[in-house]
């Protein structure tokens, strides 16, 4: 047999779910920009400074000596509970509501989350609520349970009211998908008086709201702000994660909700998908959490993003031209830029690996938009004088359009 | 609001999909099970002899050291490239095929491979075959896509031939799913004449093999016996997993096909699903694979499981009457006993609970089938002496039917 005729006999046996599931941009993008000469601002990795090597060595003999067999054994589908009781009370202390276990399900990573949501909650053709533009990687998890998108612009206060109402007229809506800290791939965040607001219009309807949150501890600037629907929404989801202040390798997420029975349908659902989460990293990431100064460590990853987020706004104030507009973060790990009207970020890509710098074009953050004018630019992993340097490359790019 | 308009209102927002898949029963059943006086033979949970715990907080200690950051980040899809080039060259050098690391891909546990290749193959109303009986976890698995089984009788050879032939006579097959080595739940193995007639009925049609292979390694009587489909069928994949011979907790499983195509297809949707699997775990288990004498570990385990199914089958044949048959697996970690005909093993569930031993009645591995005769016994997770008095008091039970 040849590749070519066993390629399009396995064509006939794909699902249309995965016809529609298309690959991520990021990482297609992470796959050319291999040359170790480009500056690339295109990934979404955190500085490994934030990673806490050797905390988490102590941590790895510890549990061993401590747990013995059950850090290796199958385990609950939920996570474990210690892990779980320890999410439940800072959830609880911080934001004013009354956690158990029994609210949070531990993940694989944040983008089970978004997959299992997905899962429990659509049927074909169903509706979404995104933001306009919203996370590529959410879009993708959505995109393979075949909804109707309705995307709803993202202002620099938060979510466009009129456009919200408007979107919630449509009968099949099912969630909500926001990230209102920072979010995913602008940067901004919705102000206290947007967040109230959308908690109001959501109220009138039995929908779930999902908050995602990777970025909410990462927060240089400013006070933190309420969830718009812990403790307010009975269909409240919050998604959280070590990913960016811990280790992303140890793919360790979770889910936080006052609904059970909505967390039992999703544990189903998890139980389906992979059993349970890696019981290790569970009980590692429990023990670093109780045996750390969490919030020192963390400090110390918001003092360098805040310095690595201002010498990226200081090069491009100093080498973008004022054609160029951008969102000024207050933590995170994004900013994003608009060129202007009608120039493609897409056709721009090529040029800049040329000059050895890379980027996100807009379009994988939209539904079915093409060739627009924005861009997503990560400061989190690269130093300072990488960052001038990758920002000069492409000012003079953009210098030329 | 109250629990009860809370539960109601997430019901009309719950998709089929989730409303199909059952809860596995084997969990359930450990919930209730959980007085430690009960002797339990439900579970599948390998014995904590097989977890070699110091030489993997060796190799914890010596990755971190050796890899430093790349251990703890994000990683590519498909998984790290050492721990699949050394997959592809065991099973090329131990099946007489030619693989490299683009034919492996690394999966969060063997439940998430069932996951995704339903995901990336079944349209609703597809077709399945399926053993009668099949491991519960995969008919959990594949019936949130909402398929039609076919399932093919399991006779004490393999599938049987004419069932098969009949189920393949249906359009709308997309994949046969099979356990061939030591079967979840009977423990039976297929011949080599079956594995051959059953290839090449197979090799007439254009669907995906899938050989469920969790227990290959554990053969503790005959020889190895080769795949169905590797080397042979365009479309075949095997999915193998180091729970049963490192640890389960580290959830690290795998896909093997010489199918590139189908691979990507899979790959993509595993992207969608969580991004990538825990990497740590993937170098841990990389490094405890190149630093020990693995065959000399799994010989222990093999040993030691020979020796308690044997302690299992003596003490059936002193305490089960006549009228019960059961396997004498040649592998793997199950016995299937079949009581006579019109006894309900699900009936006799709570009197052996009372009797303070557990089981997992068969139902749950058929596809809409209630009250059958038969029962899986688990002989991995109890000493010889825990499992001689557990079968007598089953036998106490057995012998009142």
């Amino acid at each position: 047999m040849t590749e070519q005729t066993n390629s399009s006999a396995i064509d006939q046996l794909l699902s249309e779910r995965i016809k529609s599931t298309p690959p991520s941009f990021v990482r297609s993008i992470l796959k050319v920009a291999v040359d170790p000469e480009i500056i690339s601002f295109a990934g979404g990795l955190p500085n490994p400074v934030s990673f806490p090597q050797e905390e988490l060595l102590t941590s790895m003999e510890r549990i061993v000596k401590t747990y013995g067999d059950k850090v290796f054994q199958y385990s609950v589908t939920a996570g474990i509970p210690e892990l779980r009781r320890l999410l439940a009370q800072r959830y609880s202390q911080r934001y004013g509501v009354n956690l158990t276990e029994e609210n949070i399900l531990i993940t694989t990573g944040s983008q089970q989350a978004l997959d299992l949501i997905s899962k429990v909650l659509l049927n074909d053709n169903d509706g979404i609520i995104v933001e306009k533009p919203s996370y590529l990687g959410a879009l993708q998890a959505f995109s393979q349970y075949h909804p109707t998108f309705y995307p709803v612009n993202l202002t620099k206060d938060g979510l466009d009211l009129n456009q919200l109402e408007e979107a919630l007229t449509h009968e099949n809506i099912k969630f909500v998908y926001a990230i209102p800290d920072f979010q995913n791939p602008t940067g901004l965040t919705y102000s206290a008086e947007n967040r109230k607001k959308v908690g109001e219009i959501l109220q009138k309807h039995n929908i779930v709201l999902v908050e995602d949150d990777p970025y909410g501890d990462l927060r240089f600037r400013g006070e933190r702000l309420p969830y718009i629907g812990l403790g307010k929404h009975p269909n409240s989801i919050v998604l959280g994660t070590f990913s960016k202040t811990v280790t992303p390798g140890m793919r360790i997420g979770f889910i936080v909700s006052e609904n059970k029975e909505l967390l039992k349908n999703i544990s189903i659902s998890k139980e389906a998908s992979d059993l349970h989460t890696n019981v290790f990293s569970q009980y590692l990431i429990y023990d670093y959490l109780s045996n750390n100064d969490v919030d020192a460590h963390i400090n110390d990853i918001k003092n360098l993003y805040e310095d690595q987020a201002q010498a990226m706004l200081n090069a491009m104030a100093e080498y973008f031209p004022d054609t160029v507009s951008y969102t000024k973060p207050d933590g995170g790990m994004f900013i994003w830029a608009t060129l202007p009207e009608g120039v493609s970020a897409l056709e721009l890509f090529p040029k800049a690996l040329e000059k050895k710098v890379a980027f996100v074009p807009g379009d994988p953050f939209y539904v079915n938009q093409k060739n627009v004018n924005t861009m997503r630019l990560n400061y989190t992993n690269a130093d300072s004088t990488t960052i001038k340097e990758g920002i000069r490359r492409l000012g003079e790019l953009l210098k030329e359009l």
